[in-house]
């Protein structure tokens, strides 16, 4: 894997880059769909090229759990499995162990969506003690979907990562959450930092780029640390993970203490992270890669994303009668064959047709966006 | 609506003819995907272009209760509503009503649907007395989607299927059941006739061809009359419906009795049968037309068809090892990107992606077989 920035806005920190693999090229600053069990939900690969994203992003913790890295190995790796011709990322798991331990304690994070249908408090109690185990050695943990017992370590990751050959691959990391104190985020920190250093002697000479993970919370003098070990590994680009605090002010203050102590040369990536307005802000302090489940998660609920400041609730009664497209200028297949109102009937009628429209709707609506952002970094306009 | 016989195979009775309708013509013989609520489920009504069909059916009971034939009618009628540019057909609600009514009392039919993940005869038991009330006037029915009562006769289902503006619709009829004695489906069978008469009656001077359904179960006796008469009045074309018989040869006796009395010049539908042998069997004796929801809903149950005498259940574990496209020699959309073993695996991670691309898989196998039995008629081998 091979980055090189484009062009620097005068405007601001932004700036445009391309990101070379051997299954193709991502413009960046980009955002990746999420394809957690290896499909962006209610789409197929094709999909996602047709409506002209280059990359996507996948989920180890649900891709070793089922089908397992070894049967994707078998048959070619993820982009022969897939049917992705393009970029593909695979994350490392830590997130998804951190939801399954702390977050499902703390009721944070995604969780409803491992045990849907139960509160979250309700949740937390059922499953203690944790489904999971910390050690330095790695994480035990325990499957959401059968309870059957997982090892995951900083070499088990990576071996994961490398078996079904996404483009790009991340460090091994611990989260923490934004209810950890000082103690636990620096202690959670440098463990990371020692995973990281495993998960690069674990990586074998492959072409995938593999990304460290700075963490340290909201807590300035962590973050500085963790960006300044972190980048000076030689990992192929950087993940700002973990807790970016209790405030939305927080994140881009996390960003301003953290991306100055990065190279320059390898791009950035805001794990998890895809508000619009979210995303426009941590692009102009340097931000190059997104990914996140809620353009598609709010479309599998009917609510479709109109402008950057307006969304819309299809379930919504008013709108069976609209006879407009969700956005008359917009060019996807939804808007481009379908009303408001017959989407909001599918939709009442629970056919997940409906679900797949306004995801691709949403996901266009994203990938316009982020074309956007090249275009005015192009013209030194963000 | 127009239909020509374009020509008869010198070796059967089968026949090649085309419909013409305001919005499209369709090539018979000929097979209706089915859109129950307005979209082939999974699919939306571009991808039905797209693989190839001509032509789809709705049905008018799920319709009328949501979203209700006036908004539909509001929108600009199914073709605007639906997005779809071709030939649509609705039914009259008269199978819908029986699958709720006797269907539901005797467990035959379509009833699982209706209420799933109940047994058959506990579904009886909790519904009598029956949700379905038949008088000469018409019918009174209780919605299965929130109990409110509804009334459909002759007229009030022209009226309905006149505001949805299909191209073909249906003449409301009453279905019998397998199990309905000679005296039943006689006192059915008349009723049927004068309802025909009301319908035909009740059409204003559109466009759209109302065809007319022969009943009179499997006697011999009543089908003629049937035909006969239903055959001697105007309609544009014919629908044979109704009990075809306990067993897979009296359908075959049953268009022996009825096609030799329905006039040539007319386009006839096998109602609800789709199993591939048996609409051979059925254009070799002269039927047009079929709809059927077996291959979509065998789809979304991880069943693919391979060929004419094979279909495989992608759940089985076997298949998650198995690299090559369900047909190797088909040009769908799954066959042309995916394996059996990502089909497979997104099937058992829940993934609506597979349901989506079996079901493209299977009604594109169905539009090749057509085109396939076209093309035999043409060439005097059917």
């Amino acid at each position: 894997m091979k980055f090189r920035v484009l062009k620097k806005s005068k405007k601001s920190k932004a700036r445009l880059g391309i990101i070379k693999t051997k299954n193709g090229v991502l413009h960046t600053p980009a955002f990746f769909p999420v394809a957690t069990q290896g499909a962006v939900k209610t789409l197929d690969s094709q999909d996602i090229r047709k409506i002209g994203f280059e990359a996507v992003l996948c989920n180890t913790y649900h891709l070793m759990l089922r089908p397992g890295s070894k049967l994707i190995q078998q048959t070619g790796g993820l982009h022969k499995f897939m049917g992705f011709q393009g970029v593909i990322a695979t994350d490392s798991g830590g997130f998804q162990v951190f939801s399954l331990g702390k977050g499902l304690e703390q009721g944070i994070g995604k969780i409803a969506k491992i045990f849907p249908g139960q509160k979250k408090k309700k949740q937390a109690k059922q499953i203690k003690p944790s489904l999971v185990k910390i050690r330095e050695e790695g994480v035990w943990f325990r499957s959401h979907l059968d309870g059957k017992e997982f090892f995951l370590s900083p070499e088990k990751s990576i071996q994961i990562q490398q078996e079904m050959a996404a483009d790009i691959i991340f460090s091994f990391d611990e989260c923490t959450s934004p209810l950890d104190g000082l103690a636990y985020t620096k202690k959670a920190m440098e463990r990371t930092h020692r995973w990281a250093e495993r998960c690069l002697k674990a990586k074998s000479k492959t072409s995938q780029g593999l990304f460290g993970i700075v963490q340290g919370g909201e807590y300035k003098g962590l973050r500085q640390k963790s960006a300044k070990f972190i980048g000076s590994l030689g990992f192929s680009g950087f993940g700002i993970g973990g807790s970016l605090g209790k405030t939305k002010q927080r994140i881009f203050q996390v960003l301003d203490w953290t991306i100055p102590l990065l190279p320059e040369n390898k791009p950035r990536h805001l794990l998890g992270i895809g508000y619009l307005e979210d995303m426009e802000k941590a692009i102009k302090k340097g931000i190059d890669l997104f990914d996140c489940v809620y353009p598609t998660r709010l479309a599998r609920h009917g609510a479709a994303i109109v402008s950057q400041n307006k969304i819309i609730n299809l379930n919504r009664p008013g709108f069976l009668k609209d006879k407009e497209p969700i956005n008359s200028a917009c060019s996807c297949p939804a808007c481009q064959g379908y009303s408001i109102s017959y989407l909001s009937h599918l939709l009442r009628a629970g056919e997940t047709t409906a679900m797949r429209l306004v995801t691709l709707h949403n996901l266009y609506f994203f990938r316009a966006f982020m074309d956007n952002m090249r275009e005015r970094i192009k013209n030194n306009e963000l």
